[in-house]
């Protein structure tokens, strides 16, 4: 690993930040940055630079990076385009080694020059520097936050064992925001723009060893370095599972990405190539990115045969239909397993896989169920389908599907489709790590990646658990 | 249509209600059903029925159907399987000719003998039936609502121009609930079950006539009567867009839906042979389901050049790649609305198609884009995906999307993904008919078959428009 790259530890985990256009005018890019490291719980020391003000936000702010005094780990840029490689300059003079360049102005508006001479004061200095053109970097752990989105319209998810690469800061608002939503954890967040310095390799290598790290997903548009994404994919992957999304496919998109993030988004068939050597799991839409990453804090599947659970008749049928599909198959349960099944359901119920448990199906039967199933290794994993709306089903249900995810003897996965009140049932499963999807289609879609990585890809786990 | 089919104006537009097997036992189905109905709205006259009670909700209980004085429109019945044939036996005499069935036990269950009995009841005495085994009917409209599941615990849809007719209570129950939490308005639904009398059939007959119904969807496990199904779908898809889901493709699945609503599944290729030859528009799953039927209200497109608009560049991508797997253009504006547009845009932002505004769009700029593209007749729709978590958009943007789709000038969706702030801006644009959806893909995926509707289908509309 380059020194630069092993200095994004400065940028992750700071201990002092300058924000460098900090501004008292409020929605200013400089000032929401100040607010969010003064009031979203950032525990280091927050100085502000500006020639134009004396304080802000009640700290004093200093005219320029090389009168602050003591050091300083992380410099967050806010300035125009054309002053950034001067500012990064003085930066590296005074031993900044962490940098995030948000403004934009860059390669992605033609001016290249501009952006190698950022590249070159950066690699001259050692900066680990992030961007430009980007949102940069959210670390829930210590509140390390540049985006530069109000938290009340974008909100910020919990910790977690999730770190996020995107090359698009939009995308990244979405499925943070998505994330923080349904409670799901983050470990890192970072969108890295145009990659002028620190890029999706140096990331991807940078958190295969982070500790807070699990599972790893990538946005990209594009590389500039094939051939090293593809060793670093193959190797990261083997440590912790990445799921990746490329856009940019197609003409009009290849198009758009260009002028996006500068960044010729190449033939999408060596991407998809590369994809598979790696055996990393690809995601084919935004959604998409969403529902794989969160089943994969789940027990490792050792096989493809799936039970389906459900109270409502239809879910179970949608769903077979989806696992046929999707190359999953329906389990055949154990007589055993049958028989203590039979004793859970109303008596007019059909004990098969689908296992339809009727409308009428209760809290205990669901614990009753879900055990037997859990203990048949005839199964491979479960996919719980709750109509939480039924009269009998109340929140003890919630606490069955947790129990049976702490358990770890397989994967199960829930499906809640519905309004307010089941939305906010599934704010409690995802947030206690039960995987939640709001369609039977996505549920299996999940399930299916994920056997297909415990199956087949050359990661560590996998291949103990083989 | 049948007399016996003209018969359901008494089931959806009833003018006195029994229940028959209404309890004062709390969350019982006849106790849930007649708090529906004595707290939800209702304006007609309801009368509970049941020997074992002398009042239920303040009213005056009756022990039998046969003891109720005056005129009845429709019956709910919720007595055990074996009682029902008689208690319609009795609803008949007394010249009641809407009934639903919610009690289950009969063909599912693999009592064919008694559905049979309960089928030849209600033909003799020309009541439209609907059941047995089912969740029943719900009007916006007027509040008639039979579903068994709390309010609390399921949201009822505020009054809307799709009636939707499902096999599935469960199923219903997931859609019904969702277009409630996203405001989008039902004008019926009703859940047939077993359909021993009233099928699927009768329900397409009767809304294609229906007032109140501009879209009809349709959730369907089997039919018992494809030659008809055929025919109706042909004659009504002309009327009114239909859209389906078929469920029980495969074979767990088939087998699945036979003992779900014991119907036989058939066929899937046959279902979908049919589909194409009636041009009716076919979901995959049950999101697509919802996402499709929204967008129906909108203008109908003239061709298959859409326009793509963003502050998240990302997104663009996104929604250019998926317009590329979908067969939809992205449409190449006119000289002088990309001279519009240029000057709403920062100057940095490159104007093509997609159209990204960068981070630092306003409300302002996308007013004057969405009305430059809805004025170029060489653009046939629009996909607007705002972030609505960058700083400079406010709530005025919904102002700009609900204007240009009251316009009704061409058809314009939108996409906004995210939390807690962005799903509340969500149900108030699908709420004021700005089909809004929470991934490109899915906007994209409901543009293309709104496209192929317009473009190929036989509906009296689309050949006007053409």
């Amino acid at each position: 690993m380059r020194d630069l790259v092993k200095n994004l530890k400065y940028v992750f985990e700071p201990t002092s930040v300058a924000i460098i256009g900090a501004s008292n005018t409020p929605n200013k890019l400089g000032n929401v940055l100040m607010k969010n490291f003064t009031e979203g719980g950032y525990g280091g020391n927050v100085i502000p630079v500006n020639p134009k003000y004396e304080t802000i936000s009640a700290k004093r702010c200093y005219p320029a990076i090389d009168s602050v005094p003591g050091k300083i780990d992380c410099a967050i840029i806010a300035t125009p385009a054309e002053t950034v490689p001067d500012v990064l300059e003085k930066c590296g003079q005074k031993g900044i080694r962490g940098a995030i360049v948000l403004s934009s102005g860059f390669g992605e508006s033609g001016k290249t020059e501009l952006e190698n001479k950022l590249r070159e004061v950066a690699e001259r200095h050692d900066i680990a520097c992030i961007g430009p053109n980007c949102l940069g970097v959210l670390n829930p752990y210590n509140h390390v936050d540049s985006i530069f989105l109000p938290m009340y319209k974008m909100e910020r998810p919990k910790p977690g064992s999730i770190s996020f690469i995107t090359q698009s800061g939009g995308v990244g608002t979405c499925i943070v925001d998505v994330a923080a939503h349904y409670s799901v954890g983050f470990s890192r967040f970072v969108s890295y723009g145009n990659g002028a310095v620190i890029n999706e390799v140096d990331l991807l290598e940078y958190f295969a060893e982070d500790k807070k790290t699990q599972e790893i997903v990538l946005y990209l548009e594009g590389t500039k370095d094939g051939r090293r994404l593809l060793e670093v994919m193959k190797w990261a992957n083997k440590e912790k599972p990445i799921i990746a999304l490329k856009a940019g496919k197609y003409g009009g998109a290849l198009k758009a990405a260009k002028s996006h993030t500068g960044n010729l988004a190449g033939n999408y068939m060596a991407y998809k190539a590369a994809f598979r050597q790696a055996k990393i799991t690809e995601a084919e839409s935004l959604d998409e990115l969403f529902n794989f990453v969160k089943i994969f804090r789940q027990p490792l599947p050792k096989g493809r045969r799936i039970m389906v659970i459900t109270n409502g008749g239809g879910l179970g049928v949608l769903a077979a239909d989806a696992m046929e599909e999707n190359g999953l198959f329906l389990a055949n349960p154990k007589e055993e397993t049958l028989q203590k099944c039979k004793a859970a359901v109303p008596s007019y119920a059909t004990v098969s896989n689908p296992l339809d448990m009727t409308a009428d199906a209760t809290v205990e039967g669901y614990a009753t169920v879900v055990d037997a199933v859990m203990d048949d290794d005839g199964i491979d994993g479960v996919i719980l389908m709750a109509l939480l709306q039924t009269p009998n089903l109340d929140e003890r249900m919630l606490d069955v599907l947790i129990k049976a995810s702490d358990d770890r003897r397989k994967p199960i996965v829930a499906v809640a489709v519905g309004g307010t009140y089941t939305d906010a049932k599934r704010k409690i499963l995802d947030g206690r790590g039960v995987p939640t999807y709001g369609a039977p289609f996505s549920a299996v879609r999940a399930m299916k990646k994920f056997c297909e990585y415990s199956l087949t890809s050359n990661c560590k786990k996998c291949m103990i658990s083989r």
